[in-house]
């Protein structure tokens, strides 16, 4: 079975974190680990973007039921119809999850990553005290913290 | 149409919280509004408590199939199936949310409730810088705030 | 805790089906159960009406985000956001689930509510070979045997 | 984007089904698309592992939390923790949707594909008059259909 990573972040472009997500999906991707995200623009656009420019593949969790609102590097658009909902299935679709910067919507994403006991790495993003969150400060420290926390795949 | 409002806390009873909890209970119920929550123990349980001693009504959003893991003061059992991802029903039930105590789920729904932009009241809760929350101090003032901030209900 | 019978059919409005429907509504509400349905119109709007002239209470599990979708005879709109997978809950909520006429959203339910082995009893619907569905002819006999059948309530 | 096809049909092992169900996954992954289904066992199960042996990809949306019970043969596991509403995100995820026998589970999926206009094609599968699915006799005509039918993938 694949190894997933789930990316989470704000939907608005951002150069930082844009640049950072890119980062992270093409060391995820060298890595060999599929990047599951929302699936929409901004920070998620960016890891995908990445990914596929390292030659690795991406999922797109959408809140909506039309896949092409996907961005144009997600290989395997999954529209839910659910809305918000669908953040519960992008952060349990990873072993890990990585958030970069984020608004409510990362917070709800951060705060179920905690409450279902996965893996949660901070760039750039919420902080809050003894959150638990792996709080990291540059893409490649967030990989390299992100796959030694992973939780390890079933065979 | 029934005034809805969501209330939301750790599912592990403790005196501070639960007493609270009945308070903003019976005040809801006293008001005429219809208490929404979890369902399950802690403050979910107090709230109910609260409202049914007062004669309201209450409804649970059960994360399980079975109703019977409903607390006994719940009129309504809505056994969803849908595990965390109840919490995202709770917090668009109400036309207003309390937040009383709560770990890492309630800070989920915090967060959905701001990105859904539903008016959200906390009471000895989480806070975060420019977090949106309506921070007060006692059950009392909960209850007026959450009253005077919730969503108009459609005719 | 309060006994609970889904209704589900048709969104569109049809003479014999909401006659029916509502025939069905007064009778639960008389019977002193909670009518759930999906909270829109046709055969939804029917049974709250009927519910409501006969002093019962009427929960509407919505599939959008808005509570205004509601019918008007609605007590409690609950906005999943969900969309169709909303029809998951309406089953789920019911101890008995009564179909009066419908298309493939009521199909979808009749087929969630016997893998969930909810009782269900059919007016004017959907029938299959060995289907398991307690078809009756009128709207009274289909509050008789819903109730006969339906899951004990929790306690 | 990759095309996706969703394959739906009994958890329970059987050998018609599951031959069928492994040429099937055998002749979409030849034909390049993306197999989706709920990833238990059975027609799930077949489907996948004859997709793997042709070299395709394999997705699988599980009703429950824990990755682990995917089957062998599934790449990419999505714990959706969702029960039975995983259902609803099965069929939203293909272009196109083939039914292989089944029981209820494959009937709300069934009715769910027609209710959100996803072409359906079945193969030993439920028959209602008029019920719109694409009935066909042999795995290779039920995989020609499909990719006939299919929704145009977003570019």
């Amino acid at each position: 079975m694949d190894l997933t990573v789930s990316v989470i972040g704000s939907g608005v472009a951002a150069p930082d974190t844009d640049t950072s997500a890119a980062r992270v999906g093409e060391l995820l991707a060298t890595a060999g680990a599929v990047v599951v995200c929302g699936g929409l623009g901004g920070v998620m656009a960016a890891v995908c973007r990445g990914a596929r420019a390292a030659g690795g593949r991406t999922i797109g969790v959408l809140p909506g039921s039309d896949p092409a609102a996907a961005n144009q590097w997600v290989d395997v658009a999954l529209p839910t119809g659910m809305g918000e909902a669908r953040n519960v299935l992008v952060v349990r679709a990873g072993r890990a999850v990585i958030a970069i910067g984020g608004g409510f919507g990362t917070l709800s994403e951060l705060a179920f990553a905690r409450k279902l006991q996965v893996p949660v790495v901070g760039l750039e993003t919420w902080a809050l005290p003894d959150d638990g969150i792996l709080h990291v400060d540059t893409p490649d420290e967030a990989v390299r913290v992100a796959l030694e926390a992973a939780l390890p795949p079933p065979a």
